[in-house]
């Protein structure tokens, strides 16, 4: 039997970029990023209008993506979930054509067990055959041809439309 | 009605990597690599045994995607084609991440009809949900959900198991 194919998003679900904002906030204004403040909000939504432009840019400075650090237990779940399924990173790469090959870099580090044939650099996320697609932004599910599940971030809470998994543990509850 | 979705292949589909080939070829070794050289073989194949760890080694060399030429009358079937279709340019980027700075400038420059949400970096092209797939390499049909078109080129004359297409007219004769 053909396995079934999941495809997962990087930023906030396998990689903590938030964790990155929260440094160069620190670096740069000497004031703390709080979970709280970013709850139902972009970064740059969440700090003094006059620092959005400073934030909203930080995605697209050198280094951003990395050495983040990585989300608990993504790889023990997934290293687990690619013995069942076939796994695909898919990533909005496009985005930020700077940070191509820190993100390259950063699977093979922190998921070798996931092929780089296997990487989708991509913009428009409907363009991934897979069954499901795990990932923090809801609008990815829109045209997506699979099912979508969002993962939980500071920025979703208010979205309703998916099921929503809290952390990779209950991600292995429901596909394992 | 929803559109139908075509994603189109770069090297030796509307990029020209042959060119590049046989340009540094010829500075490395002052000999010409012919079409007729490269009948039914990659360019690496093609040349004498003690040359092939150098030429093999060229797309992972820094500017080997850059300035390519650009496959006669792509762009302007694919402009076309655009308006009729979804539009998606896959290519197997992962397999040299040197070069993915220079195929997303390239695709700005010569193909700006085309959005950057639409490009696609990857390894496995089984991972793309579109109805066709227009690729030199047949291998990328054989998991294809959708119909692969095989683009002409001296590496796959032997190849018979799908549609062929010897030019970009002929593709819009096809698809237009």
């Amino acid at each position: 039997m053909t396995k079934q194919r999941i495809a997962v998003d990087m930023d906030e679900v396998i990689a903590d970029s938030i964790a990155r904002f929260q440094e160069w906030y620190l670096r740069d204004y000497q004031l703390e990023l709080t979970l709280d403040q970013l709850q139902g909000k972009s970064a740059y939504q969440a700090v003094a209008l006059e620092h959005q432009p400073i934030i909203r840019d930080y995605v697209n400075q050198e280094g951003f993506f990395r050495d983040l650090p990585v989300i608990k237990d993504s790889q023990q779940v997934l290293r687990a979930l690619s013995e069942r399924y076939e796994l695909f990173i898919a990533t909005a790469a496009m985005e930020f054509p700077n940070c191509f090959r820190d993100k390259y870099d950063w699977l093979q580090q922190h998921f070798p067990f996931i092929p780089w044939s296997n990487y989708v650099f991509c913009g428009d996320k409907s363009i991934l055959n897979a069954d499901y697609l795990i990932d923090d932004n809801a609008f990815n599910f829109e045209r997506f041809r699979g099912e979508g599940i969002l993962f939980n971030a500071p920025h979703n809470i208010h979205e309703t439309g998916y099921r929503r998994v809290h952390s990779w543990q209950e991600v292995g509850e429901l596909l394992l």
